[in-house]
């Protein structure tokens, strides 16, 4: 087992939710190289050995401190790149070039780290002691023969906070995403809204029957005129799944979840860098019509230029809150949604704080 | 009225003059988008609705705080880019989308702005109850058939006063500005110089008779050989209004406000952007002779060159204090002005900060 | 003699070993313009007058605080780019434009500097009253006419003594210099070791006997097979020498100083710009042999590339330094020069700042 004079402590400090699943990248981003990403502020280097064995280590050399993810990557493990130290996926170092004995404190920390469904979920405890009961959830639509999908990780310069209010308010459609999936204002505005709560997860259900079809729908998808228009939004602590998609006016129930039409299924990894960065780690998958070639990437598109467009805004929006500070903002009536996730938050947070070790 | 506990209590703690108009931009730089500029450490929202109403608004919108500056101008007002909440020309929000009641509290600050002259005009109090009691002086230079001018604004990584101190002593031409309107440099040291006060209004006047013209002056005028030099600087603390010249030696008399001869008419708004940052909105107005086609363009280009010289040289020295911190420094013969001009500003902001309520 | 009120006492709290002398530069940077740089904290430009007198003065005229590096060079001195002050080599003001008195004060801080063997020396003292007792050492290998060289200037943001440490230990060959002079790790790892101290010099000699020569070798010299390889490298405090090289494998006798094969010169100046920045100064000097053209240049510019190398991992490293603070790191066998250069460098910072002036 590691040694806990190693560890680093600052993460008690951290105001975030911790002992559960995040996300940290996908799949493919894991190839001959070491990948370095901070996670809830722990810098770590995640790499998968060329026989397939996964590993998340503390990204620091227990020598001299070189990242280790400038090293490369062997048989049976990842060598620091200044003076050879090799660690196993375990954070042990198995050799220490130009020495025979290895002390046992020759190591770094590890973190619980695996894939599901082509994404790579990292569990960050309060500190190695806390070690994860569940597993992370399964997510069907990269699996899906139905669906097609892709993706991205953007970096916010923003905390993720502010994500997740906009992910839970789409009112914001109308005025920010004019050119893509947002379409008029008042459709939006007059959208049918329900806010729902089951104990961490928060759903916010937005309807608009007989609305005009935003740009990228017509796109995608050969509408007849009007459409039923819905927008699922379920808030996870670590995650935001969005279900939204359009049917001909009158030709389905919103009530059935098999209905039919254009769909797109939304995966939202929002993942706290630091407290003023985030990591969105994000894919669409639609459902492509036999014969409709290039609608997937058509889709992919114009998501990777909507989510952009939320990048900027966010990303202006937090500048401008660290100007004015300390100062009460109005609440309205569409803040529903994200107020709730925020006292999930908030709530967890604190509780992470408080805990002793389990 | 704006609610009080909506307002930054931030701009007590700013030394700077307060309670006046300070300059803020120009008239063309309004046109179809909001402008956003930092005014003594107001974040501001400028714009013009097409029906020609003006307004300065803080730039945060009260509901998610992104600028408001973001959003786009309509008939009746401004509408915030993110979710659409619409404000008029007096703060007040008129329109919040999805819902119907608009709380009284949906309000941002605004200020007294006005342009006169081409000239934009804003007046900052120390609080939205200090409201201005005169109003933005005339500049005629920007209306008077027989002169022709042009300008910009410049940003300056360097404090304010640093500027006045530029313009307050011109000794500096003939060391930093050799190729434009500096010229031999013991022409400037022996200028024969005048320093006077009248309140708030420090004037310098340097007069350099039978000296040599410099470069932009022969280029823009046919002197005949020798010159008859004048600069007559005035200092008022928002703006510093320089008057220089020539005429061909002998012509005419210092005396004469409307003496023969090539005169150029600067206004220099010096303006905080924050305790260490400043706006620079200058123009240069001169008299063309009929015929001399061209020579406005070039008065404008060659003070736009000589304008960056002044800040690359001040943007150097406030680097260099920053870095040599708490350290005396050597008053010379050229400082008198300058330095008259760093006592009014010293007393006005100590009197805005130990004043009451009007 | 300068006023002492004059003077920055900051230097009082670095962290550095003072009163001694300490690289600037090399003699060919010293040409037409005044040349910047900080050293050891201090803001000093360097010039060389049209007759050959050297200065380091420091850099702020002490009028309005402009660097004097912005001046332009005189037969007399250096002149202020701003207000036209003139200083001659020993800081003191000589000509104020526009006044004929010039007060006592007018002066800047001046410092020991001089050029032996084209390397510049400055002597920065815990005051000024701290004077050279001692001259800076020769270095013949820049006047060696058995030898070429060449180099260059490198910054680094990273604090001084982590080159040490890289110099130090060139275990580190094997893993960052692939390319270039290291080859084989494991004939790096292999080397015989050998650590020795006399007074402020530590000594690190590597023999690598019969070992495979790395690409540079090889390019410079007609190796006819395996070599004796050897790495000879002295500390001192402010520069450290690298002799390394090799011969045809029993071809001569590692206590042989004249011994034959392809010798190299290493002159690393490691001077503190600042606690978390470096100037790196470095030469390399090698013997070439006839009819071998541009082996110099190959050396050279391989030398440059592996010394940005060095640079990379070496900044990364205190990147990640700073990212995790106060945490123990572990000691291995190959620390031992590096650990005794920094005890070196402890004891004489402490030392320096507990002195009374002598």
């Amino acid at each position: 087992m590691n040694a806990p004079e190693y560890f680093s402590h600052e993460e008690k400090a951290h105001p975030f939710p911790m002992n559960r699943w995040w996300i940290a990248g996908f799949s493919w981003e894991l190839k001959d190289q070491p990948l370095a990403r901070k996670i809830l502020g722990h810098a770590i280097v995640f790499f998968r050995t060329p026989n397939g064995q996964l590993a998340a280590l503390e990204d620091r050399c227990c020598h001299k401190e070189l990242p280790l993810s400038m090293g490369s990557i062997e048989n049976t493990g990842l060598r620091c790149g200044y003076h050879g130290l090799l660690y196993n996926h375990a954070g042990q170092c198995i050799e220490i070039p130009g020495q025979t004995v290895i002390p046992s404190k020759a190591c770094v920390r590890t973190y619980p780290f695996l894939e599901r469904d082509q994404i790579l979920w990292i569990w960050i405890g309060e500190s190695p002691a806390h070690q994860p009961l569940d597993e992370p959830p399964a997510y069907p639509f990269h699996r899906d023969p139905a669906f097609e999908f892709g993706g991205e990780c953007y970096h916010y310069d923003a905390p993720y906070q502010l994500i997740h209010d906009n992910l839970m308010d789409l009112s914001h459609l109308g005025y920010v995403h004019t050119k893509t999936i947002g379409g008029n204002p008042s459709v939006h505005m007059n959208a049918r809204l329900n806010v729902s709560q089951d104990g961490d997860v928060v759903r916010v259900v937005r309807l608009m029957p007989g609305s005009q079809p935003p740009p990228t729908y017509t796109a995608a998808w050969p509408f007849k005129g009007l459409v039923d228009r819905w927008q699922e939004v379920e808030f996870h602590v670590s995650h935001v799944l969005v279900w939204s998609g359009a049917m001909d006016e009158g030709s389905g129930s919103f009530d059935d979840s098999n209905r039919v039409g254009f769909h797109m299924r939304g995966l939202h990894g929002v993942t706290p860098e630091s407290e003023s960065t985030t990591h969105y780690f994000w894919t669409i998958a639609n459902n492509p019509q036999p014969g409709q070639s290039n609608v997937t990437q058509l889709v992919i598109d114009q998501t990777a230029a909507t989510f952009l467009e939320d990048k900027w805004v966010i990303e202006a929006q937090w500048k401008n809150q660290q100007q004015f500070q300390e100062r009460t903002t109005l609440n309205i009536h569409v803040d529903g949604g994200p107020n709730r996730a925020r006292r999930v938050i908030e709530r967890l947070s604190q509780k992470t704080t408080a805990s002793a070790l389990a």
